[in-house]
């Protein structure tokens, strides 16, 4: 199936908007953490667990497993073949290069750990995006307005008619002919949140930033979702992952996942 | 010592602007390569010693490594082992994150495999950049203005008077106090590579594009040096190390490496 339609399918049959970003920093898991085994993906299992109730999807951050090295990378391999094929598995990556190179990432993000999507950076244009394109059924997260406070610096780029962001979204919208195109569009940008849900009616948004971050709820989903009240996801890792820095890290995962899946779901289903 | 004053004191020292770049794709190594233990490793210290006579840095790609799993990025972290002290080493990971994750893709490349310098994207802006610039030792190369075709769909955006790649630039020679800010400029555009020369007259220029992609010598070396006859390395990956598609293959490498470094020398010499 495509994988946009896909997604939208999970959204329904899960009742859930909530994606759970695995950014895995071990000097913040409880302390004991460290004597296992594997602690990334001891810690890594235990949040899925906890949270796979309440989750839509799953946001595995490259970074957070490069900085162990090759035993990191094999964790990350280990964590994405734990998730089960009814939630979406996405590597937050945020890759993109010339066309032979982004071959290679197709290699090991979509063949070699079999990621349902990935997040891709647009800046060297539609050639270095195409080849995560081709299989319809896998998924691509285009950086489009980001969360963070830089996002002003080059995403803004431009004059009153038409930023760079704007014209990012213009042009995925004309590349998702496979039906698997999505942005990435912060939480703490509402306003841009909804110019781009006017420029781009029915990709599938990823938005982070309503948890540590801080973006508001309610302006973030009520611009977001498309008119079938579906196509946006939205991450949170600390404020889940973090929600106990004691023992009881995975219940209280568990729990603040169950909050912020209702909570989406309450201004979902506000008119 | 700033890593911008130490590129440009080992072009003197070795006298030449060359870069290998490690895309090590094993479909293209001759066969009995693959018969080794570590394949990767042993083909990326056959190109080391047969062309380290002539580089004056070596580039390696992220996404080929990590097209093999773990047992990729052990090689890559043996790869960047092996390289001595007096050439620079250059992770071309293109990463760039928010801040959080961006200090995580710091501890990955300049803590754990301890590379000189590392490739990013600028797309998120200043803060996603500000991670990797803190340590004046390390270099950061900023994708500027691509090699590749589609660097045209939105590092142009702008107008007459501003193109975003030139924005890119002039915010980078902004972010250079502690002297380790660079370009990618890619050799396929001489005449960006100019306009970029005049708006930041010293930044050194990573400028891959002149094998398999096809730049012009003359130009890309004539408009990339700075008024110190220095300031810019140009990179050739696959026409160097797949020279030979024979047992050959790391003689072959030296060869190709060596008339680059004098084709290179010529054009820079040349008034």
């Amino acid at each position: 199936m495509e994988f946009n339609r896909r997604l939208n399918e999970i959204i329904r049959k899960r009742n859930s908007l909530l994606c759970v970003g695995l950014d895995i920093d071990l000097s913040r898991t409880p302390p004991f953490v460290l004597d296992k085994k594997e602690p990334l993906v001891y810690f890594g299992k235990a949040i899925i667990d906890a949270t796979l109730e309440f989750a839509v999807a799953y946001k595995i951050n490259t970074a957070f497993f490069e900085a162990y090295g090759a035993p990191g990378w094999e964790a990350m391999h280990k964590l994405a073949n734990y998730l089960p094929s009814d939630v979406i598995k996405i590597a937050d990556a945020k890759r993109g290069d010339i066309g032979n190179s982004s071959r290679m990432y197709v290699r090991a993000f979509f063949e070699q750990m079999n990621f349902d999507a990935i997040t891709v950076n647009p800046y060297l244009g539609y050639d270095s995006v195409q080849p995560f394109l081709q299989d319809a059924q896998k998924g691509v997260f285009i950086l489009c307005h980001t969360s963070n406070h830089g996002a002003a610096d080059f995403q803004k780029f431009g004059d009153e008619k038409l930023k760079l962001f704007e014209s990012v979204a213009l042009k995925v919208a004309e590349w998702n002919v496979n039906n698997n195109c999505c942005l990435v569009v912060g939480a703490t940008y509402p306003l841009e949140i909804a110019q781009l849900r006017k420029l781009a009616p029915s990709l599938p948004f990823l938005i982070p930033g309503l948890g540590t971050q801080g973006g508001d709820f309610a302006l973030a989903v009520k611009h977001a979702l498309t008119r079938q009240n579906d196509g946006a996801i939205f991450n949170f890792s600390r404020s889940i992952i973090y929600a106990s820095p004691a023992d009881d890290f995975a219940d209280a995962a568990g729990l603040e996942a169950r909050q912020m899946k209702e909570q989406l779901n309450q201004f979902r289903t506000q008119p």
